[in-house]
């Protein structure tokens, strides 16, 4: 699979491994392959890798290096983030908690909440508007005095859309401080324990690449990233879990991570997540969204004069730089991408992180869009090594590709 | 660190990454990057990556590709195996169940087992003798009508004691097939639901680089393995399970792995896992085998020659060619890993998987060795790059640094 004849426009599936981390992973396959928790020179040279890994990610996040738990993936993040905090919150006192998702979530947050629904957790899915974003108030109205975590994505996937994670911190922040201070107006004796904070938890997976992910910013409690989203290895990622917040290790064993993420430390993979998020400084990320922006929007101008019946569902005012999603009527997703495939150009019907399903995207959906035009879609997603002549090969390709498929749907009528 | 000054001997803990495996790996950092679940042909390239690693695995294990779970480690295998087959069996339909594990079994066993007590299942832990092998006859004794699952090592990381696995399978087969020869006896109206067999979980770590691991041979429903003890990378394992075994996933989201195991695939890391399990032939085993256990006793017979009051703690009859486990009286164990890491040879004062522990191990206490002398204990785990000069290396230090060590210990006397 040669660059030139490939072009690869599914960035949120996947990305490539940018040379300068295989370069910082390299030595921990063969030299330094020590096992970071031994105690002799071979295990103190990998464990040195991965404390600047730490380093690094902690820099990024803007966090203290005990804050990172790494982990496997985001998927295990989002889980140990939702399962281990209500785990944690069960063995402290018992109770009926609530917790509030986002109805876009990824399925590696839906998922756990719906396990955790089964264990009587209440789970509410706070809706997102027609471009796909979040309605803080809409959440904020969601929120009860039982509330224990909210759990919002900060980019979404599919389409692009960014969640105003920080305005969503911040008044989560002002509810704590009233419960708190509703609390210390009531006189000791009527007073009972002192309230419960509610937390807030956010998959960064898709942002990390794009944008401000300063936790102490963003008033961020929990907050999950993956390696090969941002040019770095699959099967690494983290967790960050602020100090103090109450969380309960899922896979125990030989008690990493302070006990709560158990498992030999993957030092290769960390120290290339933690040498992909160095290379994340504001500067170059400010100019490669401004550079891929342009790509991106040069994509879509395309696409809407060259395409008939292009429905663009992604809101550029509210998403990454690097997102176009798009509904082409009459022409069914999964089909378009296996044509567009054979054309050289690789995009996604939505999520690829969920294999072969063929169910109407629940984000779509939640997007109030008709589930007959849910299935017309496809998602581009740019990276750092597209090219502006790539974007216009596939802009001479689409319309071809398009007409060729609704030609054979003879549902299909031009508007 | 260059291999002329440091001598390895902890390949317990872990191991470089073979050559040949870090070519394999290789490309699928940058060229073949795709994402195995995404249906274009970047992650076809991948899958393809991904599916002749799942052959290696099926072929090393004699079981059918869509037996292996892909995981981030053994940790996470035994952590899918143990809680996730009890998930599964409460789903099912609720009632007491019995677990079996031995009592010399990794932490990524028994913390699960005891989260597993915590929640209403009995735990048994079953007795190893003196020499740290377990009683066959023994634990057969503690089966009981309802026994669900036995969980027992292959091989124990500290000692290296081989557990005889086949036997243990054929004798859980057998306790399955007088259950269900009785259940048929009764008439029908007496019957009841058939009976639920006792299922048979072995981590096998420790094993796969020296024993034949054919799950069909050796009666196993369920195994977990790890890609850097054998040569492999960090943060890759599998689970082997057979067919119809009753399992819940424990990390969910995108439904990858038969939604037994949800997470992008970490098609570098399972492409490396594919290829250190390719490179295990059999002959090169065994090969490998004898050359090991040739440095093994040579390091045994130097060490009970020149270092006064060394105890062997391993039954070299009952352990694998690699290990060999001394209590060298007097010493203590940290203080003398410290000291010969000094001198540039690594060893362990037993599992390196629980940094920084100072209990005495739970498996030297329960082969019944004084927990004074446990604290005396070195762990020497040989691997494929050591030599016969590496041997004789260690051999000549080791007496002057248990000497200087037992100078310092004033409750030393010779014997």
């Amino acid at each position: 699979m040669s660059s030139k004849t490939n072009i690869y426009l599914d960035h949120s599936a996947t990305t490539p491994v940018d040379a300068r981390v295989i370069a910082a992973m390299r030595p921990y396959f063969s030299r330094i392959f020590g096992n970071p928790s031994s105690i002799h020179s071979f295990g103190q040279a990998a464990l040195a890798g991965v404390d600047k890994a730490r380093e690094q990610a902690a820099a990024f996040l803007n966090c203290s290096q005990n804050e990172i738990i790494f982990t496997s993936g985001a998927t295990e993040s989002d889980n140990l983030a939702i399962k281990g905090f209500f785990k944690a919150l069960r063995e402290r006192e018992p109770g009926p908690r609530h917790l509030v998702v986002s109805a876009v979530e990824h399925d590696a947050v839906l998922e756990p909440a719906a396990e955790l629904k089964k264990e009587g957790v209440e789970v509410t899915r706070a809706p997102v508007k027609r471009n796909g974003v979040i309605d803080p108030e809409k959440l904020k109205s969601l929120i009860k005095d039982n509330t224990a975590l909210v759990s919002v994505m900060y980019v979404n996937s599919e389409t692009g859309a960014i969640m105003p994670i920080r305005e969503i911190g911040k008044m989560i922040g002002k509810i704590n401080e009233k419960r708190l201070r509703d609390w210390e107006k009531k006189s000791p004796a009527a007073r009972g324990d002192k309230p419960h904070p509610v937390y807030f938890h956010t998959d960064a997976t898709q942002a990390v690449n794009f944008f401000n992910c300063d936790v102490k910013w963003n008033y961020i409690d929990l907050l999950s990233l993956s390696g090969h989203k941002i040019y770095g290895p699959k099967g690494i990622g983290l967790l960050y879990k602020k100090d103090g917040v109450p969380l309960k290790a899922l896979q125990k064993g030989g008690h990493q991570e302070g006990d709560l993420r158990s498992g030999t430390l993957n030092a290769a993979g960390i120290v290339g997540l933690g040498a992909a998020l160095g290379l994340l400084d504001e500067k170059t990320r400010v100019a490669e969204n401004g550079r891929i922006a342009k790509l991106r929007d040069a994509l879509v101008t395309g696409i809407l004069k060259n395409v008939p019946d292009a429905l663009l569902n992604t809101d550029r005012e509210h998403a990454t730089p690097a997102h176009a999603h798009f509904s082409f009527l009459g022409a069914e997703g999964e089909a378009m991408l296996i044509a567009l495939d054979l054309e050289g150009i690789a995009v996604s019907t939505g999520s690829a992180c969920a294999s072969g399903s063929l169910k109407a995207s629940h984000v779509l959906r939640a997007m109030g869009i008709d589930e007959e035009i849910a299935h017309y879609s496809i998602r581009f997603s740019l990276g750092k090594y597209n090219t502006p002549s790539e974007i216009n090969a596939a802009i001479k390709k689409l319309p071809l590709v398009a007409a060729r498929l609704r030609k054979m749907n003879p549902l299909y009528r031009k508007r």
